[in-house]
């Protein structure tokens, strides 16, 4: 029988996010293996798959797991390092010394390990990376059991991962060469920001990932000064100056993307681009609040990102939902904007889109991977309920995330980390480095 | 011996928020029932104080316990139950009609109840409430055992709570007259809005509580519309209006201030008025965004405030710390606006200081009341900790609260509710009104 199943995971609500806006009571998502083989009645559900192994989630909400469009997972071990400062001073003075004297495959291993364990116990089940030595952060996503996208990032100048854009580009593609096919991690190219990366390696970047069809990740129209500066050098706005470069495409994630005029959502739309909203770190690093509502009516796909915890200070999707609701209203001044169905399916199916993973993630969904999230609402501060999809928005934190799937396997149990490397083992490795950063 | 404590609560670090600026390491807070008696190096204390009953906490930070400088607790049982509308269309299609028919003092009781549940979980021991009925909102403060400052609403309309404003104040005063002397129990006169509330009523309010020397809780230039209808109807703006009937004053607590120009900031400078800052519900009902830093510039005394849990929606200060700092920061394009020291005053001092309790409440100082909030910094998502004031506005949760006193008594020790009223039995009074509201 081609759709037996062999768990049943049966909840107060499902919210599939496809179709949009449908909140189902008292239903099952039947799995098989690593896959979603049918959503259906939970009596039905029973009848039909009687040898299931069922999980039954009486006071909860069962959604996809999210997707972090945009994170820097490792800098997790620069949580709070230095606050209250604008990007540029943010970069300079604080981030990129400690990166310089720090950075290695440990510091990537470790605190991408950190982050890994914080994003699953928030329901990010997938996470779009962007750091040094991906191969490193990829054995650490892959120890914990997570689905990640790692971005092989490019930067003009020298790092202790690489000593130019060439070196770079080589070392991204062997780390894509010993992951591919890996049945959880995948791949980016992702030079850093316009401002960072000069035009050679820009239009390279664009041939090979149109080559080796992957995504372009990277950092657009972040700040004013941003926009102005490549004004000044190279008489156009930067997206414009990528347009030159044959960067934007389907394939193009532009993270931020805060400041971004007519013309700008004009070729973003043209050229199906997908945007990594980071409201949390737009405001934090006062960049400013991004259109969102307009790239939304334009038809640009939009996913939400945490940014990294150095600029955030939470890899928390819950807060990035509400971040993004609370900002679009109150920028836009209408109360109206961004409802709570759209900002979850930013959160899951916008980012999956992006990633070119939506046959696979991002909604709960026959065929597709069973990457899930329950969230219960059996608390005093949850009650009462009117609307689930609204709870999750307005309401629900990432402690009330329960359980959590990542290919049908469970990663959290009423919120007990199933992880390898506990917990005890992540602080000892947080509270190492913090003591080398001192010294 | 007049020092003599009975209790030491030593913590990692303690910010006692007065004086400012200021985190202690490895110290301890010394009690005698209810009130703080000294802040000494932990090693010391316990020399001091050989027989004294010690509560160790080795990973967290020690702050004063949070207060909530405007809500409406009751509103707790309408938690989400609209959404995504804005301010008149919420109140006028959604909120008045359900609290025309449900409100009475049962629902004032249960609702009150349930947010004092939520609000004490969150480290938050004194609230600053306006409701109707506001007796029976005392009683379950009481009940909970939390500190609360009931506010005598008044409003021109009849609702099932009063039929016109002498009503309103009639009923308000009685209810003071059977508070007065309570040790946790406080008192403002609290006519609604000016746009709810016309010149006579409004005027007796302010002679009123300049005789009984209560603080005055009103909404004020919370919507552009509220101030343009006020210049068409008064030909002023409604601050100045309020002005001419006598209410600024340092008694003045002007919850939202949002529209506000150059001289709605001098007229609340000149009378030294504080503000409720409600940036959560400011955004979601969008408001717009209070100039918060112009305020304190002018020496404005700024606390926060959750609003009520259907507009927010939830009764919780760490998001509000969260919110106020983001929301300032990227209103005014200054990553340096609103650091985290100054908004752990605001949600702690700040409103202290408007109910005039700052030498009663709000920082953790010798003499003052022992109500005190414990945060844990002992999980991987709050790892590595360089700055725990940055950790309690940029990481922290009100889930990694783990124990709360008001004035020395325990109300939530390693996260478990010691109220007399259960969970269960919360989840049950919620679950009775949500039936009643759909019926």
């Amino acid at each position: 029988m081609p759709d037996t199943a062999d768990q049943l995971i049966e909840a107060r609500w499902i919210v599939p996010v496809e179709p949009a806006g449908v909140t189902l009571e008292q239903h099952s998502v039947a799995l098989r293996g690593e896959r979603i083989v049918a959503v259906l009645p939970r009596d039905e559900a029973r009848r039909r798959h009687p040898q299931a192994r069922v999980t039954s989630l009486p006071d909860h909400v069962l959604i996809p797991g999210f997707v972090n469009l945009h994170a820097h997972a490792a800098m997790a071990l620069m949580r709070g390092i230095a606050d209250d400062l604008p990007l540029m001073r943010w970069l300079q003075e604080a981030i990129w010394p400690i990166e310089g004297r720090h950075v290695s495959p440990a510091f990537v291993r470790d605190g991408t390990l950190l982050a890994a364990r914080e994003m699953l116990r928030g329901g990010i089940t997938t996470c779009n990376d962007m750091y040094f030595f991906p191969d490193a952060a990829a054995e650490a996503f892959d120890h914990a059991g997570m689905r990640a996208v790692l971005g092989a990032v490019v930067i003009d100048f020298p790092t202790p991962y690489a000593s130019d854009a060439d070196d770079y580009l080589r070392k991204g593609l062997a780390v894509r060469d010993r992951w591919r096919g890996h049945p959880r991690i995948g791949f980016t190219l992702a030079p850093h920001a316009p401002y960072t990366v000069s035009d050679d390696p820009l239009a390279r970047v664009a041939s090979l990932a149109a080559e080796i069809e992957v995504p372009i990740h990277i950092h657009v129209h972040e700040t004013a000064q941003e926009v102005a500066e490549s004004l000044a050098r190279h008489g156009v706005r930067p997206l414009a100056r990528l347009e030159r470069l044959g960067l934007p495409g389907a394939n193009f994630i532009g993270v931020h993307a805060v400041h971004l005029d007519a013309t700008d959502i004009d070729l973003l739309a043209h050229h199906g681009c997908s945007v990594a909203h980071c409201p949390t770190s737009n405001m934090k690093l006062a960049s400013g609040a991004a259109p969102v509502t307009a790239l939304l009516e334009r038809g640009v796909n939009v996913g939400l990102g945490t940014d990294g915890a150095a600029s955030n200070n939470r890899l928390d999707m819950f807060t990035e939902m509400r971040h993004a609701a609370l900002l679009a209203k109150v920028t836009t001044l209408d109360a109206a904007a961004l409802p709570a169905h759209t900002v979850l399916r930013m959160a899951t199916q916008g980012g999956a889109a992006a990633l070119g993973m939506a046959d696979r993630i991002g909604a709960i969904v026959p065929g597709k991977l069973a990457d899930l999230c329950a969230v219960a609402f059996n608390t005093p501060e949850t009650q009462p309920c009117f609307d689930p999809v609204s709870h999750l928005v307005n309401v629900a934190g990432r402690e009330h995330v329960t359980h959590v799937w990542v290919g049908g396997e469970l990663k959290l149990e009423h919120g007990k980390s199933l992880l390898q490397t506990g917990d005890a083992e992540l602080l000892r490795l947080a509270a190492v480095w913090q003591t080398k950063f001192g010294s």
